[in-house]
């Protein structure tokens, strides 16, 4: 099997990462005779931006089109407005090709690296789904009256019944598959349009799947709980935004950023997918081999889930998980001396070692 | 001085930690020969909602018009949609009296309440100030195609300059005040209206308070920080939803919503101001003694304290403080077995012993 894959290093350590990331696929080509990966690369970003007044090309979509997946790094840097170097690269290939599934792990993979009194891998292991397409990211809404003092800015978040019937879907159907419980996210009590319908259309779409056990929590509430009760999460659905918000939640009962790995997902492979990190671009540590390539890794693992190659996922996950356990094999965000070239040099030889 | 204060004891434990928060200002009125007041109770909430089909009165906002304050303990209960129970009532008491303010402390009382290792009252000790009136919560909306595959459904935040300058201003006031760091909660990143207008407005505003020293992050970096690195917050300032997320993260961090207090003021005095404790009407252990009354009596703490009698304020404070350093003063929510009862009756005995 071969996958194309463009590369979107992006800004700050995103290059670093991604750098270590194409060091495994490039492992796992040598050591698997059925795969084989191509790689292009993209000099999108904030230079890019600075230097040519766009993050990407203007047909910059349609030059990623043909490609099976999108390795991205990290987008971000000093002087861009975040709202335009994120909504014209990341969030825009997001929806441009219809990702609107965001896989984002939260496990634990050594109880040292949890902020957490008394809890352990067992405790802190779940799967978040996010939707990624739509809701409170639409992007829509209006700025009246600018610098007047009738000044008035209106944000609308845009819930179809396509967009969240979707996601909730996936959701039901991986739990269902994986036999685990699903949680979802919302905010009846106060959004009272968008999340009242999103928790409508989750209990809807639950009659099709009576073998799931089901939760339905506040964001405020689990937020809370994703901090005193992690155990109590398995599967979970929730909205773009408060997906956000609670992956970073989950990021910091595990360790950080720098171990936190993402997959933006067409289900369909109409498009291609996405697979990057959490974490953004971090300019204070770039190039210095400080910056953390797990999370970026981890996101190669989910890479090869997505295409069938779990054997491969499993491989790449298994070989986090054992590294990560002995103190030299970190980096400094988790209290070791690790560089970020060491580790991705390690990974790739524990994994020519299996 | 004499304060007349609106009870609604509301649902659930509601009526059991409003009956202990009055027993404490019971007891300041029998210490200080100054101070009286009067309590006029309201019997709104879901059980009245489901005799009479409304949470309360037809004018029960004018009703509660010409008191100094309101006290109320929970609202909601199941067979009561959420939505109803809390925007027919809670919501509209703060948007109706202008309580544009709500003021909840994040802070520590016990290094052994926290569920973060490494953690001291002197690493969690904040003041999140909420935007309370408008934006997320506002309300607006539309539900197309109800149904039907076509079927969207809108939910439209709305941040007037007068809104979001008031909040602002006010916690600069505030961090000015108490020469404390002040931190901006946002999202320009992704809610490309309402979150560039928020920043602006907080750099605006921010020259006018040249010694405050100042910090914007985004809100999924902030809820991980709030686990990882609480001590980087003083004074917090955010919008409705998000500030509704990051204190219940708070509550999180710092033993659970049974100590979390808040108070929702509208500082002109205009309108009255209304103290509640954090958490929700907990139907599952009403009744039965298990609730902790601490969120509801450090209430009466802001209450005092907004009323000018800071003394007061920080006697109940100080007394609660002293109070949950023992175990055996402690309720089931963290590990005691104390009763609401009589948590109530050992902080008025102390504040007697003063
Ligand atoms: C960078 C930002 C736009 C993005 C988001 O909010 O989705 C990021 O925080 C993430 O979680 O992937
Ligand atoms: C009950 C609910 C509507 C309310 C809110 O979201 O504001 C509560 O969570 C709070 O924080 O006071």
């Amino acid at each position: 099997k071969h996958l194309s894959i463009a590369l979107i290093p992006g800004d700050g350590i995103g290059p670093e990462v991604v750098a270590e990331g194409v060091k495994i696929l490039r492992t796992i080509e040598e050591l698997d005779p059925e795969l084989s990966f191509s790689f292009t690369e993209f000099p999108w970003g904030c230079e890019y931006y600075l230097k040519q007044g766009k993050m990407m090309d203007a047909d910059g979509i349609d030059q990623l089109q043909n490609f099976d997946a999108i390795y991205l790094g990290a987008v971000g840097y000093p002087g861009v407005p975040d709202h335009i170097s994120l909504r014209d690269l990341l969030i825009k290939i997001r929806r441009s090709f219809d990702q609107y599934v965001n896989l984002r792990p939260v496990s634990l993979l050594d109880p040292s690296f949890t902020p957490l009194k008394d809890k352990s891998d067992k405790d802190i292991d779940m799967l978040v789904i996010r939707e990624n397409s739509e809701g409170e990211y639409a992007g829509a809404g209006e700025w009246l009256y600018k610098g007047r003092p009738e000044e008035v800015v209106l944000q609308t978040g845009i819930f179809s019944r396509k967009g969240t019937e979707r996601i909730i879907r996936y959701a039901y159907e991986e739990a269902h598959r994986s036999n685990r419980t699903l949680t979802s996210i919302s905010k009846g009590n106060a959004l009272n349009y968008s999340m009242v319908f999103w928790d409508e259309v989750f209990e809807e779409v639950g009659k099709e799947y009576p073998d799931v056990e089901t939760y339905s929590y506040l964001v405020d509430a689990a937020s809370l709980y994703f901090v005193s009760d992690p155990e109590r999460f398995e599967v979970v659905v929730t909205s773009n935004l408060f997906g956000d918000i609670v992956t970073d939640i989950g990021a910091g009962i595990t360790g950080g950023l720098g171990l936190a790995a993402g997959a933006n997902i067409n289900p369909e492979m109409k498009y291609p997918s996405m697979f990057e990190p959490v974490h953004g671009s971090a300019p204070d540590i770039a190039g210095k081999g400080l910056a953390n390539p797990i999370a970026a890794i981890w996101s190669v693992s989910q890479m090869m889930d997505f295409f069938g190659e779990e054997k491969w996922g499993k491989a790449v996950l298994d070989t986090i998980k054992g590294l990560t356990v002995e103190k030299e094999n970190l980096t400094p965000d988790l209290g070791g001396k690790a560089t970020t070239n060491e580790i991705g040099d390690r990974i790739s030889e524990k994994l020519q070692k299996l």
